[in-house]
């Protein structure tokens, strides 16, 4: 490739600008970031890029547009670039909800304009170029968007892309998409802020200093809970429904575990908490995650 | 000390084991364990141990006692120790919960016997003596039961015993413990079950392969949601009343959530999210956890 432009240069941005450039997949490696500050990081960090604007000029050349900004961002980004983008131009994202988003960005992209969604499975609870590091994508999933309109040339060469940074990638529509991450990743995120939440709203009720024996369990879902909150916010609106359901579900599993506590149900409850571990020796053994105990981090 | 028994050799119990001999607080340590692959992975470990169940000989001799067995194993041994027991013997355990417990252990223990007991903030999802090691209690809380008729002896015994192992001590009462514990350990456990239990319920609902993606956010919870099933049944039903309550609170909090998702609440939203963020600063700041970004486990 001759030249890609990525636009927000945050974690995933800058982590995909460096992944780029180490696996020399382009020659220019165009950005374009709002946010001043995140501008002065990435000089201060020399990351190999060109800093502009000027999309009049250089999108007419681009072979691939990544929009790496949280997705309410989308709108305003698309109204700026529409007269510029030409059939041939690939373009993608890296949000984490699909459905809702897709719709919006049909409905705003000029006619004959593809756009095929990406979703790497890889972050953090930190924000800004300079968490970002070019291993970010390696062996994780990279999620490619495909329903029966989309543009099959696009997704073969998204799809060459993702497995040159280094992930594994795999096509679902964006229903099955929003659908299953509902589940693995914005609900454990939503049920991780309201933890922390709950802690806090217990401390001022009772004036108990708690927050210093958080290292019992607590400390573990204030890391996920110290995520960017933009992101986050737009990726539960984006996903609205399907995370409502699972609050849903997640609540009468809840009561149930309470009134198995409460009745003391020794079978029942056990079966519960066996049946998760097994759970677990899957996601080891699917290299979601190691198999190393964790005592705290030092 | 010349003399110490440890009941129950499993992670903490063996960790015990394991800091007591490398800061040489006492000459000899036996053990009481009944689990027989835990013996045998005693003895293969060759951990500096005298592995016995004479409780007849060894109790008269003893400076100190350590209950480190579940919870639901403690009125069985009393009852096979207490003839045994003197007025001097230090007795203590390390339960994660403590009103309940202490009901039961006052009455089934002899008269003119105190028990002190502890709670160290330590631990793992994992369990058994091949896991323990001796820098497990290092800089980490130790809490120490003190009602108004504690034995203050005792208690200065053990406050010393345990600074001598590397923890940090403080002394509060069983009601408060139960209460600050159950939110900040045993809701964070109960909800890691439930959500891996709500995620495995709606995989084979909708039949969808979706554990194969946790590396999003339901990892994490996973790991947790591994410990030891025994210790956990046993913590939830000591501890019944306040669980009951931080699962109350916790729903009434998560509604709120689903409300302001469902209802686009921006305002309402971005200030819980924003909110949740200055409380990982707070566990930073009290080391309870390290400030350093995670991607997962590799």
């Amino acid at each position: 490739m001759k030249n890609i432009l990525i636009i927000g240069c945050g974690l995933i941005g800058s982590s995909l600008l460096r992944a780029i450039v180490k696996k020399k997949i382009s020659k220019k490696i165009f950005i374009f970031e709002k946010s001043k500050t995140n501008i002065l990081k990435i000089k201060k960090l020399k990351l190999p890029c060109i800093i502009t604007s000027d999309f009049k000029k250089i999108i007419p050349k681009l072979d691939l547009i990544i929009f790496c900004t949280p997705m309410s961002e989308y709108e305003k980004i698309i109204l700026k670039i529409n007269r510029y983008l030409l059939p041939k131009t690939i373009i993608t994202d890296v949000g984490s909800s699909k459905e809702i988003a897709l719709t919006l960005i049909k409905k705003k992209l000029k006619k004959n304009i593809s756009w095929v969604s990406s979703h790497p499975i890889s972050g953090s609870e930190v924000s800004g170029p300079e968490f970002g590091h070019s291993s970010l994508f390696l062996s994780k999933w990279c999620i490619l968007i495909k329903e029966q309109n989309s543009n099959r040339k696009h997704l073969t060469f998204l799809s060459k892309f993702w497995k040159k940074i280094g992930s594994k990638v795999v096509t679902m529509n964006a229903k099955r998409h929003d659908k299953i991450f509902s589940m693995t990743s914005h609900l454990p995120h939503l049920i991780a802020y309201n933890l922390v939440k709950t802690a806090t709203d217990f401390e001022k009720q009772k004036k108990y200093d708690l927050i210093k024996f958080s290292a019992g369990g607590l400390r573990d879902f204030s890391r996920i809970a110290a995520s960017n909150e933009i992101m986050w916010r737009d990726i539960f609106f984006n996903n609205q429904y399907n995370i409502s359901k699972a609050i849903d579900l997640f609540i009468k599993n809840l009561k149930s575990f309470k009134k198995d506590i409460n009745s003391k149900n020794n079978q029942s409850l056990i079966k519960k908490l066996v049946e998760t571990k097994k759970v677990r020796k899957k996601i080891i053994k699917l290299k979601q995650d190691i198999n190393k105990p964790d005592f705290g981090r030092n």
